[in-house]
């Protein structure tokens, strides 16, 4: 059972290392590491989490930087385990308040995160590491680690400090015949297990998944079958940045004789990135571009697109509403070679409705084997606990069904329950002499970005928009002379997302009136005090007449 | 490929039978359609459909009654296959614009609407039929067909009239050995077929799905199991009219010595008229009533609950949050016995989350067998098709997704692909001779119940809503001298979900009085086009400076 009522950690002491995570533990995304000793800093990671329905208008999520805003000069570097957008996708935003930070991750991870950089005009620090390879940064040493995972390139991290050694997984899972042959070190595990790994972050994301997490190999075939036997036009849609996935894709179509055209600019831009460094391996010829596509015979080609989640805007479900140059019609075969996040799947589902009606044949992962996970599941995760054996373990990246789950499995392996730390954000966990423990709790908000504005929308702001959503709003602006309590203007009653017709309100408009007038009688001046009458008057009447509880919104002013 | 561009029907002709399918195909829910031949109609089901997340503050959807709203005089009755929502929910509507049509449908189907129907002050004319029962109202002759579903009691209608027999199965499944013996009636099915079945409406809510749906009573030793291990209190939550579900909670819960309490207003009413009507059969003793609950020991409790699907009001959710009288804690096992219906996923994992956070153990479809559909998947359905041998085939209840499965699954034994009809709420068809055609297709709405009002809000209230919910709303008042063109009070600008501080409404102020000035001195007198230039300069203000598009809402009035 997990408190997480806020308690002030003592002050650091010298030659122990501090642990706070910024973001990622209660939820997916946003992942955040800090780590403090000596006076100095690392991060590891720096992503954004996507917003729920509940949290509308939201564009991103960061984590929240507020408590060691006061000490970016501190910091050492950032360490990224991976390209992903939840692991990199705040960078932009840190790099804002301090722009030299420097950033370390492998090449492919630093090329997606420079790209992006690019957009924000910020050229980064950087520093380009691979596995195996050790490096020191202050207080720090590094020595990073082969994991596998839904894009290449990723790294794990061993931190080791004069109060002990730290492993943090990033994301990984381990898979036994990946298609680059880069398995997660289990060798590497092994070593760093028999000197000793003090505290283990370990991604929790499957951890409540039994079993093992299919080959990505194991999809292949499946692509070929569908892509070998569709009549017409094939459309496979995936996310961005998923290379082994594309790869695939696209030695499926180079088998059966198809071009394939990218489509999408986050598709094409980290495609052209992944095939430059060498981790797409493109069949001759095969690519074309997307312009050319439409010269290409339809039983010949394959467009990779993004909007494998529904996205409105996306190319898939434009197409699916026939918004898209590419008309999607009868005889075409669309794969969705992707998960199906939770939330999306109403938005997935109204693009496999209107790709079916307009006469394509869906295949999804809820009718072919057209998808395996990123993630290492339970019995991967066995084998990790068991090959490390941690003396600490604090499981992070997931919601709390994950890392109680993952922190069961702990506790399964013989990690002593009290060794196992189920945290949340802003826990802070000191390393010393072998012993990690909980010191304090920190308040950790969410920070929503709106356009551009970072930061400025609130909880109370999305409980706005969650009521406005539910039932509209109901405007009253009255003029007052505040000398004699007079109605100079008004009441002008207007609506929006209520009521169709505004004529509802003449019923309303002689209450409104009248209570003001009786309060201008009883000696009420104060226009505050006036406007809290015409909403208790409108409040009383849409509630018992209509039994609705829009926002009301009464606004008096002096005239 | 479905093609809904509305087209007149032609007139009905004497001994032709039109049917038309007024809610369910194309989406999952608010099932009815309706049949007329010889000037006399019959409706089969009136169900509600629940709102998805682009209808935030939707009630309730309702069916369009409109192209019938004028002949419901001619209505002979309701035909009613089962007791749940989706099939029953609008029944209350429909008979507040005729009360006296009469309803047909099983014994427990009819004692559920007859309870809803009283929360409305309507007591409904009724006849209750039983499997094999046939019935003659005007020139339709019915014949009753017991099928099994997750409700007990359910039936299929075969409906026979001079133009030809329409078999209409409801929701159903082919579990071989439920738990009350009683199968759907292949024999039945058989007969029928043998005879000749001209149009064959059927259930395609889980046709996309492989194989068959496993045995309700497969769930009882995992129940069973769960229950017997837990080591303290059990708190089940599944949907309340689930009555074989809670009967194999009730025996779980007996052969391990505990007591269930049912909890939830509508668990508690519909079992007590399952229990009456004995279709749940409760083992001595077992039953107690909740504010007995806490005087039994934790591990002799059971509490049956609904709330399965996340909704935040319900026990399960309150539970989740420390807001019910019963305080979830360490020990406890919560069995979540239910279907995870697609745009729930994240309320539901948030309860989940709550509940492991507070420290018990959740035990759901995700990682246990604690949960079977009520719908037939494509292997029974193909036994359907091959026993029935339909003449022509109209897929019902489901999104496209499901109507173009099944249609595939009619094709593939060999129904010929001109006489199975993929159509949408509203297409008509007319069958005569044995030939089953679409001869129009008609408007139908989406009707929205929000609060008291039925059909008031409108898809614009809607869009209304989702802008207000994406982005807040800017409004801005201003009284204007019609004469001179002078400002007499304001511009007063005020927002709500759009930024925390009104301050930064500073700047755009002496804009708005600007263009309003520079309106005035062109001679612009027009309140109408003054709001407009109110809207034109506050939207590009916030557009180029804060990239936000919320709703804006101009009121330039006289003063």
């Amino acid at each position: 059972m997990h408190d997480d009522s806020i308690s002030e950690p003592p002050p650091l002491e010298p030659g122990t290392l501090r642990v706070i995570p910024l973001g990622g533990l209660g939820e997916v995304g946003r992942n955040m590491t800090v780590f403090e000793i000596d006076g100095k800093l690392l991060i590891v990671d720096a992503g954004v989490l996507f917003p729920e329905e509940t949290q509308p208008g939201v564009d991103l999520i960061l984590p929240d930087f507020e408590p060691i805003r006061q000490r970016l000069g501190d910091v050492v570097g950032i360490v990224l385990t991976h390209g992903h957008e939840d692991h990199i996708g705040a960078v932009p935003y840190l790099l804002k308040i301090r722009e030299d930070i420097p950033l370390i991750g492998s090449s492919l991870t630093l090329a997606l995160i420079e790209a992006k950089l690019k957009e924000h005009r910020i050229k980064p620090y950087s520093l380009t590491v691979a596995e195996g390879q050790v490096e020191k940064l202050g207080p720090f040493e590094l020595e990073f680690v082969a994991v596998n995972h839904s894009i290449p390139d990723a790294l794990a991290v061993a931190i080791k400090t004069s109060a002990g050694v730290v492993l943090h997984t990033g994301d990984f899972k381990m898979d036994q015949l990946p298609l680059d042959n880069r398995l997660t070190d289990l060798r590497a595990f092994a070593r760093l297990g028999e000197v000793g790994v003090d505290l283990f972050l370990v991604d929790s994301t499957n951890a409540d998944v039994p079993g093992f997490t299919p080959l990505e190999r194991s999809i292949g075939p499946v692509l070929e079958q569908v892509i070998g036997a569709a009549p017409r036009r094939v459309i496979v849609a995936s996310f961005s940045s998923h290379v082994h996935r594309v790869q695939q894709v696209l030695d499926a179509a180079a088998a059966h004789g198809r071009k394939v055209a990218l489509i999408g600019r986050s598709m094409v831009r980290n495609m052209g990135i992944a095939a430059e460094l060498g981790y797409l391996k493109v069949p001759e010829g095969v690519l074309i571009d997307a312009k050319r596509a439409t010269d290409i015979p339809d039983d010949q080609i394959v467009y990779m697109s993004t909007g494998s989640q529904g996205e409105p805007m996306a190319v898939l479900a434009r197409m699916a509403n026939l918004e898209h140059q590419i008309e999607v019609g009868e005889g075409d075969t669309v794969i969705l070679a992707s998960s199906l996040i939770p939330g999306n799947e109403n938005a997935v589902y109204r693009v496999i409705n209107g790709l079916t009606k307009l006469g394509a044949t869906v295949v999804h992962k809820g009718n072919a084997k057209v998808h395996v996970s990123g993630h290492a599941a339970a019995g991967e995760l066995l084998y990790t606990y068991n090959i490390l054996k941690p003396r600490n373990v604090m499981p992070v990246h997931g919601e709390y069904r994950h890392l109680y789950a993952n922190a069961k499995l702990a506790r399964d392996t013989g990690v002593p329950e009290k060794n196992v730390i189920v945290g949340g954000n802003g826990t802070v966990v000191d390393l010393r002499d072998h012993v990690a423990k909980v010191v304090g709790q920190i308040d950790i908000g969410m920070v929503y970005v709106d356009g551009s504005s970072v930061g400025e929308i609130s909880d109370a702001d999305l409980k706005d928009r969650r009521v406005l959503a539910e039932e509209g709003f109901i405007s009253i602006f009255t003029v007052v002379d505040t000398s004699t309590g007079r109605i100079v203007v008004g009441p002008e009653v207007h609506a929006r997302g209520f009521a169709p017709d505004e004529k509802i309100f003449d019923e309303v408009i002689p209450k409104i009136r009248q209570a003001l007038t009786e309060a201008a009688e009883n000696g009420t001046r104060d226009t505050h005090a006036l406007s809290q009458i015409v909403r208790r008057t409108v409040g009383r009447w849409v509630n018992t007449k209509h039994r609705r509880r829009p926002m009301i919104v009464p606004i008096v002013i002096e005239g």
